[in-house]
């Protein structure tokens, strides 16, 4: 396994669809262009990866192809939370058999009521105890409707195979908290493209955000301010990042990510159904957003008309 | 198919396990014992069945063991919900090769802020089109967190592969302003227990609940008192599942249901991770709301010790 | 007081403004108007009588000018709900020196987190001890966003000067609950108007329905055809009210309510700010509305041009 | 008018209460012991001084006392929030009249569904133009159930006399897209005390903030600290900070705070119904949290018997 601390920025990078299949060719290209930039890890079939919207055979394709790119030099997450314990063991182990070194596990969320912190500690504990690779829990409370405690975390941050938190609030006040007496060593990684300076500021050690796939370099240079004390120039880039993080979240979310990579020249595709595509008319927005973090969609278009 | 209207009162089963592997001998002669009663269908493979713990081989099984135990003159339905999707068409084409009259379609809402009015047309449209058998729409709010409007539902009740709604609310006055608009023949199904009667009242035709896979034959009996026009009687027999529709509902939920088929007599087994187990020290209360709809546990513990 | 029993329909009436100012006259001309319907009892002060937007003063003057008006027959209920318990007492000895027969008690909200059930129960019993009149709790989510729970609500009903509960939730489970356990007596009011009928038959003795204070005699006469048990016809009212109960709820809420009775022919004015009038491009709605509940905008527009 | 900027520490302190009643000289012994402190400002008559449960004649005399103690080179802040429109202008009217140098203007909130963007533009625009004195939007959800959007903030921060914004969300990503495009000026303070340090490194100028009524120069050494990028000590005072901050907000709340200045010495006195007060049982918690930031309550308990 690497070497490299669990920190940094990582990219949940999108999953390229060619006439609805997996465009594996568009994958591979896309992972290789990836570790061309400074970020420190991939995260695959994550929410932005659709992983809810792919079968158990595409998801292990998706692992394989980045197996093959990837050097072992960075992180190659991949998502496995499924809503049975059982399902997510499954889903681990045949990730860790298919290469990931570590694995991202959002919570159980269906039966909502039901998802006690007792709940929660009874299935990550059984999780991280089959789990041939370290594990993250994943607090996502956008899509999941739940909340993973911060006493349900503390119950879990000692387990030698539990190695961090997602968490993705833009609540830097719970971020704060745990970082306040989370054990060393634990990683406590952020998933809010607008906290994101803020998140690091409170103390977490790196970032998960979508953004990152669009405009990689600028994010691990956020991270390069914050550790030198050079606040202004990050406060500086986190607001250039704004428009985009607005389009990618609540406007238009993992469709308006697709779109984003798209015009950033990765391969795509539409999302999935339900998922509905970028609106036309939204496309200048989008170039605007792009233009602020330094993609001159513009340009390209008359390039390439 | 069966000449039955879609109305009267479903049971959504429980999937008994045992050693934590589908019980397949106990699920048959659970079906059995549910035939010799008045209930007009069995749900399958609902959230009270566990699907979303379940894996597609112990789905198609379930539907299996239950068609072959089944005459035709009574509904058979299966919960196909997915969260892409073509992941519903296939389950919705398994299950009726397989032998499903109906199928339960419950809301995708993992991209819960995705999930429109739009999203929800063009999702239901796509399944209708597809699906070798009609289907129900699903609206299940308290599991799901994202909520199926009436205008939506309004844009796909006329079509000819869409037999009704299942609304899960206990909002009586949505379930009105739906039957006060739908077109003739449209099944609007209730899902509250503690708002059965009056769900009939505001005119769904039926109801698919917990509590009827415990006490089928006290849930046909309100139905028949409103048809007659008994509301007080109506109104008692509500009454008598309250206890019962609190334990099995925001109480302890599933586990709940698991527990209360267990000791009525019928194979069960405790949910699967991460649900946990009814804790013994509600075995008490269990047994008073058993007794009030007529079940008498103690006694049968005296017996049977 | 009144002998008659707290059961029926109450319009909960807004108060008309002229210039921005209380409109003395116009408030008892519609008063007079009510009472030749066949109404139980006016509700003043209530979330449609903007409350919270008046002073002091102008509380105690529309209690008087109601007073003058109603006879002893039928209720007039005065809203005293305050944030304080203290101001809540002093407010319901106020409307009980000005003659109001019973005072609507809305749950405080403000500090929602310390809403717990014991601060509720501490709070009504402090203002029950007090009043010189019976009251009603009232538990209004939709504007408070805390709920009066069941269990607060049991330890409450048999205090001797509580004498019922208004419940503005449309989740009938809720009210069927309620009305399985309460005292004999404590009298259930629904709040929902597209719930109506089916709170009925769920056991609620009466309502208070902003819709009533357009329409009333409508509202009676659904009472009736229930208590006759012509559930039919009742079914049909309620289908004719719920244009109306949707633009004078989640549309266009108290503004909603006062354009529609200055429609149907009310003293009325615009709400205060900060709430805005409802805008000239919803009138053909409110026609349509207005007409499918019986009063006829558009002929009253051409005769008084 | 103090020269000094919007910026900084502000303590929103608690109104004591003595025998139930306003206890003047506590309040001007407990001011007089804040201006020993390096705070920036008190705020008075917000959440955290219960000026929901007070009435009117008692907010002008909190205010009086405070100017009268108070000298020109702090800032004197008044909470003048209502929900109508001409009580909060009256309100702040009096508030200048009797002193006050800024008014802190909570949102309305019950009319939760009709508070869109018009209507809180509307408002404030109403009572930025007729106030005597610059006021701040304030944003507390926690306690409003309502959210003032970036949308409607951007529509009031040219206006010459809305001098700022308090936002008591912990969403700090909310916070940087404010900061991100307020113009030069426009004062942005944190409300949230675990998100105090990372708010103020997304950009907020100070907070108002309840524990800074416990330990107020802990919260300027923290600013201190941020101003001269030493975010390593930063972070360790918001990590003693933590324990009082849960206990004083989702624990415990306002009475949590009032029992927190008591023991820190302060004038106090149980919050009024229907706050309850903090049980005998959470008193080591508290002693805890208050060693935790240097207070040392069991020594003095020792002390003084």
């Amino acid at each position: 396994l690497t070497v490299r601390p669990i920190a940094g920025v990582f990219a949940p990078i999108t999953t390229p669809f060619a006439g609805g299949e997996l465009d594996r060719r568009g994958l591979d290209a896309n992972i290789r262009r990836y570790l061309a930039s400074t970020l420190d890890g991939l995260v695959l079939l994550g929410s932005n990866g659709e992983e809810p919207l792919l079968d158990e055979g595409e998801c292990d394709t998706v692992i394989e192809i980045a197996r093959a790119a990837m050097p072992r030099d960075r992180w190659l997450v991949a998502g496995t939370g499924h809503e049975s314990t059982r399902a997510t063991i499954a889903a681990t182990r045949r990730a860790a058999a298919t290469g990931a070194d570590l694995a991202l596990v959002r919570t159980p969320s269906f039966f909502t009521e039901a998802m006690t912190d007792a709940a929660f500690v009874a299935h990550y504990e059984a999780v991280a105890d089959a789990a041939p690779i370290p594990i993250l829990l994943y607090n996502v409370t956008v899509f999941t409707g739940v909340s993973l405690t911060k006493d349900a975390v503390a119950r879990l941050w000692h387990h030698p195979n539990i190695a961090g938190l997602k968490d993705s609030t833009s609540d830097v006040g719970a971020i704060a908290e745990l970082v306040a007496d989370a054990p060393p060593g634990f990683a406590i990684l952020a998933g809010s493209s607008p906290g994101f300076h803020a998140c690091l500021c409170a103390g977490a050690v790196g970032a998960v955000l979508g953004s990152a796939a669009v405009c990689p370099d600028l994010h691990t240079e956020l991270v390069a301010c914050v550790r030198q004390g050079h606040h202004d120039a990050a406060r500086a880039i986190q607001a250039r990042l704004m428009p985009l993080s607005r389009l990618i979240g609540p406007r238009y979310g993992v469709a308006g990510l697709k779109k984003a990579v798209e015009l950033a020249g990765y391969a795509s595709g539409p999302p999935r159904l339900p998922l509905l595509p970028v609106p036309d008319e939204a496309l200048p927005e989008f170039a605007d957003a792009l233009a602020a973090v330094g993609i001159d969609v513009r340009q390209r278009e008359e390039r390439d008309p």
